[in-house]
């Protein structure tokens, strides 16, 4: 496969092509290509040019093409379209899909948008699908799926299959139920290909099958899926009923956002930005850690304020604030990184006792190597050796301690229920800081006697 | 589904039953146990323990538990196998998983191992695989897919796909290869259900599928497979003959690894380490990113050295010494970290230029908000309009060189060759940290007329 390559030529090329409306042109050149790329190249065009190709083009196409494009440009292309129109792209999605699309309408169309689709099972099933919390397992569902009853045979249980196969992409499982919809196991294609037609289903299926429940977190279902390897996973209501089905390739995603808001978070950017973003979206995102990190800042420098007499007299000691800082800093967002990452992982075993001892036994082993680093530059540099000692013992103290409220903080926060991930980052450097600032003069003072 | 929950009081009655070696009640109490629960069970115990067990299962649910445990544990385990033991448990596994762990196994006893395995089709597979680098698609590929001829006929295709398809875990495509092995297309499932008996298959298959390169890097494989939102994708060696399968599964793996590693490097850890790791490796992951730390703070104090005589006068410059650091390094982070994502998802369009201007702007919007904040405060608190707004003034720049800095950085780095994720976390801090306060020190000297 030689993987399509966006180039600003080929982008050139289309723009030039809608202008000249050479529509038998455009059909030809984006046939071949699939609706992923699709939708990249019609990211890079402007409004009307994207309303144009996306009426263009065949709708089978087209609808899966809307649910790669960037929100932004959906929704452009979305408000130039009749109610009539959006219902024919829904009608070729999977319900998913298409109520994810629905739930961006403007509230006003939503109602005629559905009432236009023809497919009324199909528009049915959508609606049910609104109801669900968008941060849940209904909210990642689809309603496309295969089951059969315990009470049919093969026989019956084949034709029926391939009926409902029409409308269902990727079959990964037949799912079987009782009469009351109850899910009670799968049958794999594998045993279907094998029994024999006159088999009831209730004496050839697999009695145990994996589910998750309509109102489990999408980052639990990821973690289930991914540690069992299933492709698919059904989704029962609170008695055990049926009402849908997750795919993997919803589960990547959801992996993919949940790693990607994690690292941004570390970072200090607490909103889904992408650099492509205006600068008011990213200063939103940007700004308040900036503001954290100020008032961080200022703290640091009124503290600092209270030494001031001692500075006149030792100025060394103010040379290496910013070395106290950064080194607490980097400790804490060490410390922080590796149990926020366990947590998501669940990696997490023992106790927070255990944990903490071990992370500062750690911090112990890191702070007097540096320590020692550091004594002998600021010795030879200086050739003060007590000062530099006070220093260095105080950089020990100060890693020790970064070490503690890195490892605290994230288990403190996971106990409570509160994403951990909020305490790496800006927020464990900035408390980091003053801690570390405050640590550092007050055994500077007393190991100098001051 | 009830999930399973690893709690203490199991691994006790685990560990007791296994020292009175109730063989029945423990091999009753394992049977429903999924072999991914399993595995976390074994890595809890010691390695008697854990080989006790291991030996005492099933070996077609061991050999999945190998899989699954920590690597320090299976090479414990393995270590006290017979090579026959070590055979037999290969022998149940896919080729893929059967040469990673061959792939673990000391070289003096990879041959014995190898000779022991019964099924020579098998043994013949996994040698085939371990001459693939470990890090692109041959290393992550199964040999174990179904195919079938062009020139065969729909009926001949079934029977063939029957008796391979008992070798395959999961079915996900049939691919077409002509009589030199070329992968031509592939057939669905479901059009085969739907066809004649008699077509041929060069009339009925799909002659367009995705597929990559042996050569190519897991990364790129798992772009593709996400972005197509493929389960399973066919691997071609340099003539394009089909020599192998991955599946989403290792996908998802591959991407978790990869984003764990962005996170870890960004929060200045350099090798993939785990909470339960051992404090030495820990450190080793650890301590060189501090060291980096120790000189940039280091440098960082003799720059401040320079300005010795000015502080003197201008004690307050010194108490902003942390601040200007601080958001120095915050807003390095933020610019790099963002840069890094839209690298990793090929979100990065557009010159670098425009980039650079781009995110200048942004810093130069974030800095007047701050510095703006800053003045208000450091006017209130020392009540000298001018020396706050020098310091005020200077955080300006310090900001716009900081985003300058974290953009260019990884952008250049990318352009390199050179993975941009180590420009996240301590690098950028501890380069900003020096910039930072050189240009503070500079721009406050000017301003105040020094």
């Amino acid at each position: 496969m030689t993987p399509f390559k966006l180039t600003d030529e080929l982008v050139n090329e289309i723009e030039q092509l809608i202008i000249s409306q050479e529509d038998t042109k455009l059909n030809s050149l984006l046939e071949d290509v699939h609706y992923a790329d699709v939708a990249e190249i019609i990211n890079e065009l402007n409004e009307n040019e994207a309303t144009y190709l996306i009426k263009l083009l065949d709708s089978d196409k087209t609808s899966d093409v809307l649910t790669e494009l960037n929100e932004d440009v959906r929704e452009a292309i979305l408000g130039n379209m009749s109610s009539k129109e959006i219902a024919g792209e829904l009608e070729e999605l999977d319900t998913d899909d298409a109520a994810d699309i629905i739930g961006e309408l403007p509230q006003e169309i939503v109602q005629q948008v559905i009432s236009e689709i023809e497919d009324r099972e199909h528009a049915k099933d959508i609606v049910d699908l609104l109801r669900y919390d968008e941060n849940s397992a209904g909210g990642l569902m689809a309603k496309e799926l295969v089951k059969v009853h315990d009470s049919w045979n093969v026989l019956a249980c084949v034709k029926e299959m391939r009926e409902q196969a029409e409308n269902v992409t990727r079959v990964h499982s037949i799912y079987v139920v009782n009469d009351d919809d109850i899910l009670m196991g799968r049958l794999s294609l594998k045993d279907l290909l094998t029994a024999k037609n006159t088999s009831k289903i209730k004496d050839v299926y697999i009695p145990k099958v994996d589910s998750v429940n309509v109102n489990e977190k999408p980052e639990e279902v990821a973690k289930i899926m991914s540690k069992y390897d299933l492709e698919a996973i059904p989704v029962v209501d609170e008695i055990g009923r049926l009402v849908g089905r997750i795919t993997i390739d919803d589960i990547v995603d959801v992996i993919r956002e949940e790693a990607d808001k994690d690292y941004q978070m570390a970072a200090g950017i607490s909103q889904d930005v992408e650099a492509d973003d205006s600068i008011w979206e990213l200063t939103r995102a940007r700004l308040p850690w900036l503001i954290l990190g100020l008032f961080g800042g200022a703290g640091a420098a009124v503290i600092m304020g209270g030494f001031e007499e001692m500075f006149r007299q030792y100025t060394i000691l103010f040379l290496f604030t910013p070395l106290i800082a950064a080194m607490a800093g980097n400790v804490g967002v060490q410390s922080s990184a590796i149990i926020v990452q366990g947590l998501a992982n669940d990696d997490i075993k023992g106790s927070i006792g255990s944990r903490l001892v071990k992370e500062m036994l750690l911090a112990l082993l890191n702070g007097v190597i540096l320590a020692a680093l550091l004594l002998l530059f600021t010795w030879v540099w200086k050739g003060d050796f007590l000062t530099a000692l006070a220093i260095s013992l105080s950089l020990i103290a100060v890693i020790v301690v970064a070490g503690f409220i890195g490892t605290f903080t994230p288990l403190f926060l996971h106990k409570r229920g509160i994403d951990p991930a909020i305490a790496t980052g800006p927020f464990i450097t900035t408390s980091n800081d003053i801690f570390g600032i405050l640590i550092y003069f007050m055994i500077a003072k007393m190991v100098l006697g001051i």
